[in-house]
């Protein structure tokens, strides 16, 4: 059995991994602390635990989480960063959920996320969290980065056509829209029901976070600097991110775009590729790991439209995580992830 | 291993049907009918299940259903009643979740169903499916009538205070609120999203099919002919049915009925109920076969108000089901059904 | 030209108020105050105003507010109290849409409302503004007490009955759901999309701050003290109010309650009485003035149902407030009223 | 005044006419057909138009609707053709909201509409009823082809971009998001709430009705064939659109595109260019007629992002098609629409 331990257990990724972990048939949840919330029941602010967890919540102290094998910041940027050090040094392993370890520029990083990085010399050693991408290292990685929401479904989509240099690296849009969840469990206007519920709207469109992470994910396949346009978006619905991705073909002969993404990912347990001529629905990832994916070149011209989505919640933020633990324990990449999505 | 037929796959209790089943392990699905979509992939109509399950769907043909030790019937009704009896003739046994055998008054069906019963002979031998009420005949029964989804969630509500004849019985108020799921998967205006998003209304206040079906539970519960207004409401949301129950205590002694409903229910893996001066969420039960309660006695009057809320796809249809499955096979009552509710 | 303020114009009402009243032919806005925002203007905090406001909002101060004929209080409960009797000692008349006036008992507001109110001398005089009951008082009154949302809805529901005797007053029930722009426009976890979206639930069961105010009212109908039991739910959408009454019809002899509900109302412009056997649907009088009602007597027993809709920030709060207005000033009741309800 | 008719009342144009024509100073509405419901009351169907109009709905018979000065065509597509030519000739004219006449080439029509034209000799002399493009025409015409709601949101995203060939016409892509009141009033399985609900997707990325449309337009504007990729996606609210779109600067100096954009829109009054750097959101043109606009170079990038949102009911249909009527019978552009959004 993992020992787990998960810090900020009271934000909608701590819940998810909750969700998902105390059905893990391979880990014992030993700690889930709280600043906020110490010594309240779990199940009292979750009563969807309630019958499936019996724990408090605690104060996110070194010596308690020390007795892990593996803990889990499902926190505010610039609080993992805090602690990993000290957890690494008592041998407990260190997945961030947050993009403390995200960007291995330290630089960019202080420049988007507006503070100091408290730690930056375990940057190098985080091993960027996408098993699509970096699974060898994942398994023998301490610290793990895990991935952005946006950044996971941006990056799967456009994988197959940079790694094999079929597009213009120069000119990529991404054109993304997310449920209200990914802003998180926080009390603010922008994100009331009354201000989101029965509205659709862009923001960020000068630049945002996971701009420099996708740029930085994309890069390494291209295996050269990207030019990339992203623009997220808000609608309205509580799960699910669904990206819409533009890029020029540079081959002039054809080439069987179908055939390319299914080959791909024909191995990856977690990537599903539908049938030509479909159309993903954010629906049937619901609560799920998969990312979903279509290829398209309407009328068959130069633009290839790449559809992708995943449930923000899972395989872009705790599935993903518990999918990174898994490799790291020795343990199927799937276990405890076999998830059906939630439809209707 | 028990081998499960499901006739009628293509509605939404179907799917959910198959949500829970693939993920059960002492199931195997080897047979889902669908007239209309006979002979294409199941998961080509619900890409949510793609990975989870193999199969077309059949003809709902009485020789490919016998080869099920159970055939659950997720039609509309007027279905079940025509082929339930040659499938217990052959030694299939049946859960029907609808509404075919719920009434033991073939006339009282027939007027609120509008036909003909087909099979009026074994209204009689099928056993109302609410476990927490006829737990041991569900174990031996052949035919299951699942309970309708308001009805489980007005009956769970209202059961501690008329088994104990806490209440006055002719005069029970339901004021029960479902999502619109609970109006199937049929081309219907009523149920558009642009019908039924962003707006909440009463409907059938003259009189619902479940009325009946609650009233015949409620009366065998209380021992006498109880008196019940039922008045259901659509409310903009997909799935989840919440209860508000008012009824007037008899007694003129305090009762602790924080107490009663905790004593009543404390051996229910599926109905739970929540500390005193709380109120349930019906987010917190989706997905899930869980009930959760929660009774008041405002200002201390004679009134008590029950609150009580199901999904109505899990505990209000397929994992009620799925329990008196378990039940009939001599299973664990929860195998496979330990979900836990999505949130957020 | 009526000159009008608005102290705490950045709030659902105030905002209301605004759409209202810049297409009301005989207001002029003169004054919007904000304290929090004061200097910025009003339609880059609301841009669906653009183009039909050039104001910026001011400090809520009394030299700015004592040039206007009207003002109304859109703010917090605890405001209006302060600022009432100064502005009606310069001749400014006073509509308050918060909670400050309507308790006619002082010692039940402090103890609702949980502050001494600091005005009490006004109390007396304040006109509960509901014109389908004070028409005539609100004609000739300095200061009104808007109702709030939920009194509205449930008094105008129960009125006809109160008024003619013919129900049990010590056992009304109002079963009320609201949409969540009713718990106004403040930084909340509760009200998140992602904590209301998809999810039903009752709140304030043991007492909610309307319950005195919907009793004083119908006690004041009645001729004797009621007794109601009130419970609130808040339902996934923004706009409307859904209250189904339940009462018990005294006499034994019938009587046309479809009848009585029509000729109460006929006069009342803003009161429509629905078909019998009819249901009314919020969004029917989404962004109007209307209240429509359905009176049933189910399966023609004992209990009467009433179902009565309004929008709560047009009919429960800032339609209503014009309603007075233009009643105070002289004009015709419905001038900038006639909206027709946004469907779909 | 002008006698008004609409044929096709039933659907959502044709009840968002008539919510914007019985407030119309200078119109009366005439007759209103539905072949479904003729004989039944409009605020029978439609209540919340009650008080509003005291029509029924008629049959769609051409005498009948010779008495009116125009007649709205709010019908399926190859509705308007059979009956424009007969109205003509008596002097009626004719706006159409389907999409008979926006197509100038009659055989990409009859390919996109998979039907014959029934009247192509009027095809010519059909306006296209975008007024930012043709209002001279349109205040001439006897036929009005009204825009669909995708082109209104794309075609003027990009019109000052393309007037000024600023960008490069060969490579737009418009990536455009509608609220499912877009698909219509049909009882369809696609566009009910449990399908729709909470759940985001793109569709006919390989081609949309809406393409050679768009092309066409911008065609016109750019005075060359343009290359457009459109993909339309459907988000799970039921008003509004939201077009993101992406093109190429083809300058290599700076250009003010905020001042270009306020430049270009300042007279028109249903066209609104936001502040630089702020986003529009679909929510703040609800119900009314405007088209809010905000233009971006992010990181001053070759790549312009345009944000267009519409109410697709109003600027995308029934709006728009008023505002043609206004200057056809030389009233002021803006009588009756002006609107202010619903917000919250």
């Amino acid at each position: 059995m993992v020992r787990v331990g998960i810090v900020g257990g009271t934000g909608y990724t701590g819940v998810e991994l909750l969700r998902i972990l105390v059905s893990h048939p391979q880990v014992e949840v030993s700690v889930v602390t709280s600043r906020s919330d110490a010594g309240q029941r779990v199940d009292a602010l979750y009563p969807n635990l309630r019958g499936h967890i019996d724990l408090a919540f605690s104060l996110p102290e070194l010596d308690v989480l020390s007795v892990c094998d593996v803990v889990f910041f499902a926190t505010p940027n610039g609080t993992a960063m805090l602690m990993a050090a000290e957890l690494l040094a008592q041998g407990v392993k260190v997945i961030d959920l947050s993009a403390d370890f995200r960007l291995q520029d330290v630089q960019a990083w202080e420049h988007w996320y507006g503070m100091t990085h408290a730690c930056p010399e375990l940057i190098a050693e985080a091993v960027y969290g996408l098993p699509e991408m970096h699974r060898e290292s994942i398994k023998n990685a301490r610290l793990i980065a895990c991935p952005g929401c946006y950044p996971t479904a941006v990056q799967l989509g456009f994988l197959p056509l940079l790694e094999n240099h079929l597009i213009d690296g120069r000119q990529l849009i991404a054109d993304v829209k997310s449920g209200v969840s990914g802003a998180g469990r926080k009390a603010e206007l922008a994100t009331l029901m009354s201000e989101t519920g029965e509205s659709f709207k862009a923001y960020a469109v000068s630049g945002h976070r996971h701009l420099p992470e996708i740029a930085q994910g994309l890069s390494g396949i291209a295996g050269q600097p990207v030019g990339l346009t992203f623009v997220p978006h808000l609608t309205p619905m509580i799960r699910g991110i669904h990206a819409t991705l533009y890029s020029q073909l540079t081959l002039t002969t054809a080439v069987d775009l179908q055939a390319l993404y299914q080959q791909r990912y024909q191995h990856e347990p977690f990537v599903d590729v539908l049938p030509a001529g479909t159309h993903p629905d954010t629906r049937n990832v619901r609560g799920s790991n998969q990312c979903q994916l279509a290829v398209h070149q309407p009328q068959n011209g130069q633009t290839v439209v790449v559809l992708s989505v995943i449930d923000n919640l899972v395989k872009g933020a705790a599935g993903q995580a518990v999918q990174n633990m898994n490799l790291m324990f020795g343990l199927p990449e799937g276990l405890g992830l076999n998830i059906v999505a939630l439809y209707p």
